[in-house]
């Protein structure tokens, strides 16, 4: 029950945002009654910090997958941006990036995010890494890595109020190029 | 007074969110009466449209004023880096960031955004191919162009729930590097 009602809040931030997500709607979207909600979590408060907690979960999952799902070889630079752009598109990050803005005059759900987004943000840029096979005890290497992620979120950001996909694609065959040029492998037979 | 209604808006929208932004608030930081709002703005989506145009003005004179004051010489590509990430951290930004989010799920005035960015985006475009001497004749520069805005969006975004500069400055420095070696100019004496 604890999981259908955090699975509701995502669904309703991606869909309502942070303004239209109460925690009536939850509780009917999740079909829970309001005194299950409330023992639950006793307060909005819970509620968000939980839900904050299983978003940061739900993205975690979703990056690994696709991770394991990816090529080897000499398109893999680009399927790794391909993928990462899928995910800073999707749904999940549509209800993380409305939290985002809302915690801006929002202290308690600032307080919630902030330790949750410092540790997302540093799982990603591993996994990042790993992907690109990104030798960072070169010079740059990491800014690269960084600039790459950064890329990914404003994309995701421009996508948001219309469909993006045409010009995404052409960018990141773009900045697969830039990587393939500029970017320090660990492994020199990588491009 | 229709002006302090509009800076108002842009105001309440930087530090109060679209969601925190009522009629009554707006009015209120301005100074104006309740009669005379209605008087400029009816309805509360005629102050929508007229403030978002308001905001693609204050947003098109703010990059205007500090592309021509920008150097010229060897710190040029840097310099325009620096500008843009000043631009797309400032709580202009921020107010726009809040009506992107919040269009999401608010027909009226996703209505009113979508054709504002669409100008604002290709005269931002526009301007950066001219800050940065571009060449996009060249296969692969107009691309570079757009990743450099795009990137630059996303910092803006990682910045608005922390203090993001030291960050930002490092990724930037490396950008500059990318953008000296892979972007094609129009005057072959820059960078």
């Amino acid at each position: 029950m604890r999981q259908r009602l955090l699975e509701a809040t995502v669904q309703c931030l991606a869909e309502h945002g942070w303004s239209g997500t109460s925690t009536t709607l939850i509780s009917q979207v999740a079909g829970v009654s309001r005194g299950a909600q409330l023992h639950h979590f006793p307060t909005k408060n819970d509620l968000v910090v939980a839900a904050v907690e299983h978003l940061a979960g739900v993205r975690r999952d979703e990056l690994s997958a696709a991770a394991a799902a990816l090529p080897e070889g000499p398109g893999r630079t680009r399927a790794v941006l391909q993928m990462l752009g899928e995910h800073f598109t999707s749904d999940v990050f549509a209800a993380a990036l409305d939290l985002w803005v809302a915690a801006r005059s929002d202290e308690a759900l600032l307080a919630a995010l902030v330790p949750f987004e410092r540790v997302t943000g540093r799982e990603t840029h591993k996994l990042t890494v790993e992907m690109l096979d990104a030798d960072e005890s070169q010079p740059g290497a990491r800014e690269l890595v960084q600039a790459t992620l950064d890329l990914i979120r404003g994309l995701g950001l421009a996508n948001t109020i219309s469909n993006d996909d045409a010009r995404r694609a052409r960018i990141l065959d773009r900045w697969a190029a830039v990587l393939e040029d500029e970017l320090p492998r660990r492994n020199k037979e990588n491009p």
